[in-house]
């Protein structure tokens, strides 16, 4: 989709629908090693899944996940302009679900920081920007799992 | 506890066992009023709870939620520095969670910013900035119950 990413006005009915869900909280922290040191093993919360020098994903309740994401990897993910301190990850059980999320909040207000495309992590993902300054990313992984509650996990069902 | 807030050496123990869990993030807005008619009129993100001119809680999936606070009210509560653009919450069944998790989070190498007191909204409380720059709010509302799943809802079980 990307650079021909535009609102379909066919998604306006679902603005009175929309409900995001926070599955992921990705912390852009300065230095990755340092945060994984502070939480895995000085706190000792135990890692879900570590990628040693890309992210660490924590088990913070009930299908969500604190991601641990150096900030210049974030920069990089969404490709121009100074990435924030955190992004709150909505997780879309297909690609289309990321166009719909993605479109229905451009018609809110949100201002488009990346269009719905394949990401290099394997997925489709965009980022859209609140006005109140909130990063929130799009995504469909297809390595991770929703349930009927609609609680994402890593894996299949 | 407040002044005399000091890390108990006995919950050195504590340090293997702890999962932080996300209950709320919530987002500290320049314009709460603005963040609202996005969030809530525009994209049509249904409120579980408002309370006009103060704070707005949204369902942000399965025991957690989002909430739309006022940056200048997050100064206030927090008492001194600047504030950080969110912060993560963490409820505890109950007052002394609040100590054991903050003393945990202290001796992990996180900074006080607010130590455990009552809180102006009945609860109990505590701010920990973590080394990544993360504030957390470690907090037991009487108001919410928390479930045999862990999950936090307002008000009775």
């Amino acid at each position: 989709m990307s650079d021909s990413f535009k609102t379909p006005t066919s998604v306006a009915w679902k603005l009175t629908l929309m409900e995001l869900h926070v599955d992921i909280v990705t912390l852009a922290v300065p230095d990755l090693d340092a945060a994984h040191r502070f939480y895995v093993e000085r706190l000792g919360w135990e890692a879900a899944l570590t990628v040693p020098g890309e992210v660490t994903f924590l088990r913070a309740g009930s299908g969500r996940m604190v991601a641990l994401f150096a900030r210049a990897d974030l920069a990089s993910d969404i490709g121009s302009g100074e990435p924030p301190s955190f992004d709150l990850g909505h997780l879309c059980p297909d690609e289309a679900g990321v166009d719909d999320v993605t479109a229905a909040m451009l018609s809110a207000g949100g201002t488009l920081r990346k269009a719905p495309q394949r990401a290099e992590w394997g997925g489709y993902h965009s980022y859209v920007e609140a006005p109140d300054g909130t990063l929130w990313e799009i995504a469909h992984n297809p390595g991770w799992s929703i349930d009927a509650d609609g609680a994402a996990h890593i894996g299949a069902p």
